[in-house]
């Protein structure tokens, strides 16, 4: 715990400040990836950078990286990161709340002349909302190397928009190397949890120490077309087999333990009349949990219950992979480091995975990594109505800020 | 039974000749209703009908009216009816075996000189199929008062063409007044079955007794969006609780008995992204029951099981009616007389009843009306592969011939 003044009223001021870029009536944001509006926030970004002496350097993606020199040469940056853009109808803090906690680290080593042995390195990645160019995490996940930078120029949004001639067009296409990012000592990112769990226990952060395995399905179920005037006896209801392996997956993630999770999120029948049994239902799968070995467990245990179903019900069910994605740990010695900063200021905390992606999943292929979750009201989130306490806030910050000051080290007069 | 030569396969024949009208590559048809096809359709039924002297009315709406005089002028006709359109993608014989059938009956009472006491007369209904013009049974179902005569002619396809000016277009707008299809003494309708029961019991023949009863409903089940990445305890997942309800409707319509039907055709989500816990799903529900009270009975259960779902699960279900259509007994004489005429010809029936709407539920409406079902194999309708045999088609012919000429009655020489 450092006697340097971060100010979590400062930080919510800019926080304020930054929502009344691309704000909606509802009280959200719409500051989408490479808009005006997100161009705006950028420029805001970097003006309050130079007020304090960083040096930018935007690369060919568009990410900004806002440097604070060292006293020692040899040492990487220690960076702080996450993202300004937003979803369509998204809130004030998702991503902002990381960028701007880091703004305010910066503020305050500055304001009280405090010199690093380390560099300090802020970073708005781009894109991390794939809300207008999809995937998500581009930014991050190029400069990490899950893609290629072409691949993302090349990506085009539902106008038939490219990402290359978006980012042009905003003017910060700039000249630095993606790849560069991954030369950091270590990376931070506070984020909202985007779930209740925090807000539910009464506590204040959450110790983020993994990113759960995912492994996405497409389900479908053949069946029997039928009229719905005709007999029950001799049905092979599509959907109503279906109905029951929707059911079975949430037993399923129960099953597996806490960190296991099942969701059904898009189902479409055919050929979906009301006087039709269905002969056909598709549905999503997305399983994801901490643990790899738990998860292909899940995944096992759907197949059982899709034979079994078919078997039942004489339909064919067809369980075919879409995406996976793998457990990713986060670095255990700065998760230690949350903890014992949070222990510190009397902070209450917990461990905790994340369930959803973010460009610290991305980060940590590279470079150690960790992750600080702040409360969220009613763990809404991608919504006009997301919202945060400035308590919360400024605990994320202070954690944030002792830990990242403690792995750079203070250069001691 | 009596000794005029109703021939199965001169029907036959003409079934065969008539679906050479709209013949589909898959060995189907397509001739939907007001379409130049349908023309073509109703000129060949119009010009086998001159050959045997019958005289052809047309009405309003197209239904045509085909009429062999009887002895007693005081008696009303003994009608057979059914209908020459198909589906886009239909068969050879959902409805126009009924209309052929009718055509055999006259041909052989023509051929044999035989004389009734009632006249005789062959309706071909226009848009039964309702493929291209909403709702079906159309020209049935104003004739017999159930809509006026202007809704049925403002309706539009979906190319905005309206009802009336594609029957004048076609040729077949006739000076008729529909409401005069009501004066009959019975009506017979011969129609495959549509279902697999009569296939797999090995019967010939099924005596139609009345139609189901049906309660159409809007399903909505409010939840609570979330991220799929979020922990499985907090979730408010519409899909699942909606999971539950469908498969409860198929218990439904077990516990009410063998008339018992229930269908979930249509099921959608919101919003409908992969990693997303769906917030809203929206289902139609289809009951139907032989019996009004065992039919309300099975839309309580359907609302008791929406109420504890809804508890068990924290989300809300609304269950609003969406359309009804009440049981329509067909008249008890008319299928003892079908009963008779079967057992005399030793094919083998079984009562059941009709779970699918037919012109005959708008007739009976006004006249006492009877119908035969004839199997097809394996319940295929409204699909190119429907196909019945010729013995089956045969045995359909001698009870619905049998028996109308038992209502019309023989002049006996």
């Amino acid at each position: 715990m450092s006697n340097i003044p971060f100010s979590g009223a400062r930080l919510w001021a800019s926080l304020m400040e930054m929502a009344r870029i691309g704000a909606t009536p509802k009280g959200g944001c719409n500051r989408q990836t490479l808009t005006p509006l997100d161009a705006e926030g950028r420029a805001l970004l970097a003006r309050w950078g130079r007020e304090i002496g960083l040096s930018l350097t935007t690369d060919r993606l568009g990410n900004m990286a806002l440097l604070r020199p060292g006293r020692d040469p040899s040492r990487k940056p220690v960076a702080i990161g996450s993202h300004l853009d937003t979803q369509p109808t998204g809130g004030k803090f998702d991503g902002v709340l990381g960028v701007l906690a880091g703004l305010e680290v910066m503020r305050a080593l500055h304001e009280s002349g405090t010199e690093t042995e380390a560099p300090i390195l802020l970073i708005n990645w781009t894109n991390e909302e794939g809300a207008r160019f999809s995937p998500p995490m581009m930014g991050s996940g190029a400069a990490m190397g899950a893609f290629t930078e072409q691949q993302v120029l090349d990506t085009t949004d539902p106008d038939g928009v490219r990402f290359g001639a978006a980012l042009e067009a905003i003017g910060w296409k700039g000249e630095g190397d993606p790849a560069a990012l991954r030369d950091l000592e270590a990376y931070f990112e506070l984020h909202i949890e985007q779930g209740p769990i925090l807000e539910r226990e009464g506590l204040d952060l959450g110790v983020v120490t993994h990113a759960l395995a995912q492994q996405w399905f497409d389900v479908v179920v053949t069946g029997e077309e039928s009229h719905a005037g005709g007999a029950m006896s001799h049905r092979k209801d599509a959907l109503v087999a279906a109905s029951i392996l929707v059911q079975a997956l949430e037993s399923i993630a129960h099953e597996a333990g806490g960190d296991g999770r099942a969701t059904v999120g898009r189902i479409a029948v055919e050929p979906s009349s009301r006087n039709v049994v269905p002969s056909v239902a598709r549905f999503s799968v997305d399983l994801r949990h901490g643990d790899e070995a738990a998860l292909d467990g899940m995944a096992a245990a759907l197949r059982e219950r899709a034979v079994a179903v078919a078997a039942a019900r004489g339909v064919s069910v067809e369980v075919k992979p879409f995406w996976a994605f793998p457990q990713t740990p986060f670095d255990p010695a700065l998760a230690e480091r949350l903890r014992q900063a949070a222990r510190a200021r009397s902070i209450s905390f917990r461990d905790m995975p994340t369930g959803i992606g973010h460009d610290a999943v991305y980060v940590a292929r590279q470079v150690p990594t960790v992750m600080i979750f702040s409360p969220c009201h009613g763990g809404i989130s991608h919504n006009e109505a997301e919202s945060i306490t400035p308590q919360w806030a400024e605990a994320g910050l202070l954690v944030l800020a002792d830990a990242v000051v403690a792995t750079a080290g203070i250069v001691r007069a």
